[in-house]
């Protein structure tokens, strides 16, 4: 190193000084137009991760939370943790002919997408348990794992883990970038999302909280251990229940969340009480082309399952909250759009 | 720096690679003494985060969870948080006085602790539920903290919070220091061992899994949503239920368990049901000087709540758990010892 000419010495401190400052103002968020949302996020990001500014927030305390379905990927017009359940009701119905003459695995067998999309919410329910629970878990994660590589959107023609919302998943990696923990706090099963949350949005199984049931411990005839999912509720993780799912599961209250639902209010209110800088956001899906348009945005009805309800449309507008356009904030919404 | 002899230069780098090194090699656990139990935490270690080792463990899933009542603390002759329970009684009848003449509230009243501990469970889970619940979540946690400052134990007469055992602090710390993520997995009250884990052991409340309840969301006056928790178990930390609490609130099987009583050994069962390297291990209480003998060390029957009972004893051997001798590993066993 001494051989190097003191010119030169300089001359590469430099260039290294200015090529970090570059990196330093690339802009964290490419996918997203200029507007007040972003604006939004970049500032929260400053405000509280500056060290001395009187809003700072320390590192342990960065927690924030997000809503999967519409929030991070497509919910429309179906949860794909429902279609799951749906794909699953043949192989029940194998292993237990019985079922075949029950409702509703009698309407799911017909494969008529209008008569199920009718189907009464005490169905819906019966469908969940009878798809989602007895297993094994390590059974029930492999046979999610095997679904979520094979099934498709049939408007995309896509796996579903591809329709994710390129601008949420940069404000994921900018939160994380600066000190954030992100947690997914869904209404859909906690053990469903856990399967693929890692790969999908670099989020741990350990940071995903979603409605979950209980499981029973017990052995196989090798005395090995095992755990099987029970049709036993022990978080409903939806409306009220993520609150009260966050303080069970986190035990701190969010600086930053992020919904597009009434099923997101009470997260989005609990957040919201605490103390210094917090950032509340909903996702208006207003984009028919791209994506889709319901909710207030369609000035349609609220639907049976969380509608973005437009209560909550003017709950966001009376507090503050910032309402997030698909159509006027994100430049481009899937990463395989070019 | 171009003005540094080349020689200097050198010795200045050599003498930093000497003292990196007598860093590297400082002992990571001094209050151990040498044997089986020190030798088993330092090989799975090593073993588990040396790339290209055949039992390497990938960061992300590197999980250790602990009990916390006679394994990172002591729990004799009373669980502290009994004790808190205890300590909130005369209040409680202040604000009620009709309990002075209800049992069990009338015996704590007397003050006579012999008859304190003759108490049923039955009447135990009563003066739980009394002293645990109908409170809001931060009125919980403001009160936890205050009795946690000025509460004493009586042999040691110094606050709870520093009768940890030093050598699994050093655990703890060895643990983080290799990637590991520590969680406590305790019979006790989540709510209650949140509000000191950070503090006390470095683990923050997130990380924190144990007996908890459910809460409730509500508005106060003036439209501000607040949390009260519930005489409503969601889950039972103890015997399977620590199995299931990790599934529930981890969702990743641990590497390493640590434990003490019977209530830990499904925990530690689940733990080594799992491929590659395990590490399981159970603090015995055999050192009647400098802290207690109690258990299997003692001869003594198993006590109504979680003992370190014979089985486990037996189970330990069959299974090649290590079992830890308070009196033989452990060289230091408070941090405030000379």
């Amino acid at each position: 190193m001494d051989g190097i000419p003191r010119k030169t010495w300089t001359s590469m401190l430099l260039a290294l000084a200015v090529a970090s400052g570059a990196l330093a103002q690339t802009d964290p968020l490419p996918s997203w137009n200029d507007g007040a949302a972003k604006k939004a996020i970049v500032e929260f990001v400053q405000t509280t991760t500056t060290q001395g500014s009187p809003k700072f927030v320390p590192p342990e305390e960065r927690i924030a939370t997000f809503d999967q379905d519409g929030t991070l990927w497509v919910e429309h017009p179906v949860y794909s943790q429902f279609i799951y359940c749906l794909d699953r009701v043949p192989a029940l119905v194998k292993a237990k002919p019985e079922l075949a003459n029950v409702e509703p695995f009698k309407t799911v067998m017909t494969g008529d997408r209008e008569a199920i999309a009718r189907l009464p919410m005490a169905d819906i329910e019966k469908i969940a348990v009878a798809t989602l629970t007895g297993m094994s878990v390590d059974d029930f994660r492999a046979d999610v794992t095997k679904w979520t590589a094979g099934a498709k959107d049939p408007r995309w023609k896509r796996p579903y883990t591809e329709l994710t919302y390129q601008p949420m998943q940069e404000v994921l990696r900018y939160l994380r970038a600066n000190g954030y923990k992100t947690y997914i706090v869904t209404g859909g099963g906690q053990d469903f999302v856990r399967t693929y949350a890692e790969k999908v949005y670099g989020i741990p199984p350990e940071q995903v909280v979603g409605t979950a049931g209980a499981t029973k411990y017990a052995y196989d005839k090798n005395g090995r251990p095992f755990l099987t999912k029970e049709p036993k509720m022990v978080l409903n993780d939806n409306n009220a229940g993520k609150a009260e799912g966050i303080y069970l599961m986190i035990g701190r209250r969010p600086h930053a969340a992020f919904g597009n639902t009434a099923g997101d209010q009470q997260m989005l209110e609990y957040t919201g009480a605490g103390d210094g800088a917090r950032l509340m956001m909903l996702v208006l899906h207003d984009d028919a082309k791209r994506e889709y348009a319901y909710g207030p945005a369609a000035g349609l009805p609220d639907t049976k399952i969380g509608a973005f309800s437009q209560a909550l449309f003017d709950e966001a507008k009376k507090k503050g909250w910032t309402v997030i356009s698909m159509q006027k904030d994100w430049k481009q919404i899937f990463s395989f759009e070019k």
